[in-house]
């Protein structure tokens, strides 16, 4: 596996992106595309959230429709949700005018939103927009700006695998940053890759790989009417067609896994306000889903999150976590440490020396947690930031 | 229903109370006592949370011995959860001073402590403090002070109903602040009354009140170790006593309901950090339940506390946060008005002067948010406080 740093979204063979300013948002860009030159086998998967944005109807539709897209069309400044049926005519009307413009049937075309919710689109700032962008560009980071919010940094990931002697290149790009807390799809997170594989092991794959990555983060608990992750893979690099029986089939999986890893943990490093990137890990659980649950809990924690912004080693508030996490475990047996350093043994604290041991590691950009439940064998790791008053801030002041 | 407005938590008939610093605080007053004259009914609710406080097991173990108590000992400063086997026999030894101190039996004892967790107690301190107290004060306001933490203020209730001609006092004081998502039970909550009641009805009217009372708070979404809610019926108002047979007994349930919500508010009112008290109300639900955990979970919302913080009315937030429940609900029946302004309804926008009509409400110290799902007839209401600067500034340096 080998990370290629000046790839983007557009870098697997025959796909192209663009990213460009329409007026959504007052500076920055705000709408882009990805375009393959070939149908791609497309899977996507959406918010669990009862109100879903109008472009996740028209992405399911035309996914419903056929399984290959060509295109994805994007903006941010707007989540077009809660905007009625002139929301989802705005949605269809993005897709048409998409469809016309790169000469693809309307079917090929998927299209996501993220940004405010319950204000309506303007419609000739996104057709405006969407005439003037060019689907025969390499502008991988053009697209990857257009999908920010309040993201501080674009959220991108390259990577090349050899499969059946072919060099098969998987790319991803990601928003992130508020009201995130995906729940089987997740934020905006986009995935191209000129594998050649399987539709349905496509969408299985993607289904398993979401839940041991964007499904295991959270910024603030709060799951999105928008998330969606889309993965289009054009075949384009050759190989045999992935599935359940190919030979290799293991290796394409830690790869998606890999991207899927990456960007999520740096969607949960620029979460709002976010001055540390916090990784959970629990071990030693009966079951996997439970690790992932408890670590999850963790990493939400308003408390844990405020501890770490103020680089406190205060595991009371771990360990009061994992006990309404909701998962059974033995209160007598759970080991804790914090950047390596244990500060809870079988449930009971280990004397340390914060200034000397424990307040050096905290201040680091990264911290780790590692709770052992000693109850079996399976892991499960969730990925969360600090809470600031910057988040307090951004989240006060959204709209205004 | 009468507001005693001098009253406190030793009010009712043969209660004393008394609180002062031990030292287990700078500064503040951080050891309390409640002592009945006669022997009480006693019922207690205890947190959800795996790990509990060892004076939860010493208090479990007081009420299984004896559905009466006289006396209930509480320290703030120091949660004595996580401690080990010290911290229980600690918290052995807190009752056991007690009860030689006042001359009862162990088992009429209840312990209870909230603070810092994983640190040891300082014992010669908890000690010298449980020598100093004063069983026959009528201090409630020292013993409302002696339990809080974080907390600005103190909280408390005092209220007299007529039963079966006599009068009967309800008293109730808590503590809140941090970690407060109580489910089941929950922060501290003490209430006291003279009225004679069955313990069993005692104890079912208190699992039903606490569900619509204290289990409809949030300040940050994380459930104490140490959660408490224990009620002391002393029967020396002289009523026959309640059960569910009882003639006026809808009055006593109304007023002990009115004594704990009361108390729920002022805690929500003193969340960590919070400016405003926000109360959301969700009708036309198909079961209470559901009304009860949508309305909690829009409450707990980092991102709609946040808009409340600046006075923001961005009722997208509300939204989402409904979506996201777990409840099923049509997303294209809601209406939402915040402080009686109609912001949405059924799920399309209303356009509302935000400056002139939504911005005045917003900036005052109550904000009510009513939430109608138009599926049935069913309604719950929460509160909580939103989220500021503050609430990271405590949380960030709690320990420091």
């Amino acid at each position: 596996m080998n990370l290629v740093h000046e790839g983007h979204i557009a870098t697997p063979k025959g796909f192209y992106a663009d990213g460009l300013h329409a007026g959504l948002k007052r500076m920055k860009k705000d709408i882009g595309l990805i375009y393959s030159e070939v149908p791609a086998q497309t899977a996507a998967v959406y918010t669990q959230n009862s109100f879903k944005g109008a472009p996740i109807t028209v992405t399911q539709d035309s996914l419903a429709s056929s399984a290959e897209t060509q295109v994805l069309i994007v903006n941010s400044g707007n989540a077009n949700t809660c905007t009625g049926k002139q929301g989802l005519a705005d949605a269809y009307a993005m897709r048409l005018a998409t469809a016309k413009k790169i000469n693809v049937p309307e079917e090929y075309v998927t299209v996501a939103s993220t940004g405010v919710i319950g204000v309506p689109l303007n419609m000739p700032l996104v057709l405006d927009g969407i005439a003037q962008l060019d689907e025969q560009l390499s502008n991988g980071k053009g697209f990857q700006e257009a999908i920010l919010t309040t993201d501080k940094t674009i959220k991108d990931v390259c990577i090349t695998i050899q499969l059946d002697g072919q060099r098969v290149t998987i790319a991803g790009a990601a928003k992130g940053s508020g009201m995130i807390n995906p729940n089987m799809a997740t934020l905006l997170g986009f995935i191209t890759t000129d594998a050649a594989i399987e539709g349905a092991y496509l969408d299985k794959l993607l289904r398993q790989t979401i839940e041991a990555s964007f499904n295991q983060i959270t910024i603030d608990g709060d799951t999105s009417t928008n998330d969606m992750v889309l993965v289009m893979a054009n075949g384009m690099a050759g190989n045999k067609p992935i599935s359940a029986h190919h030979p290799e089939m293991t290796l394409f999986k830690e790869a998606l896994l890999y991207v899927c890893t990456v960007l999520s943990k740096k969607v949960a490093e620029d979460g709002e306000g976010a001055t540390k990137l916090i990784e959970v890990t629990v071990n030693g659980a009966l079951h996997k889903e439970e690790a992932r649950l408890i670590a999850k809990t963790v990493v939400g924690s308003n408390l844990v999150k405020a501890a770490f912004f103020g680089e406190d080693g205060n595991w009371g508030r771990i360990i009061d976590a994992v006990g309404y996490s909701g998962v059974p475990v033995n209160p007598d047996t759970v080991d804790i440490s914090i950047s390596d350093v244990a500060v809870l043994v079988q449930s009971e604290p280990v004397e340390v020396d914060e200034a000397a041991v424990l307040s050096p590691v905290l201040q680091q950009k990264e911290v780790s947690v590692v709770i052992d439940l000693h109850l079996g064998t399976e892991t499960g790791t969730a990925w969360g930031c600090d809470l600031s008053y910057d988040y307090v801030k951004i989240n006060a002041a959204y709209r205004t």
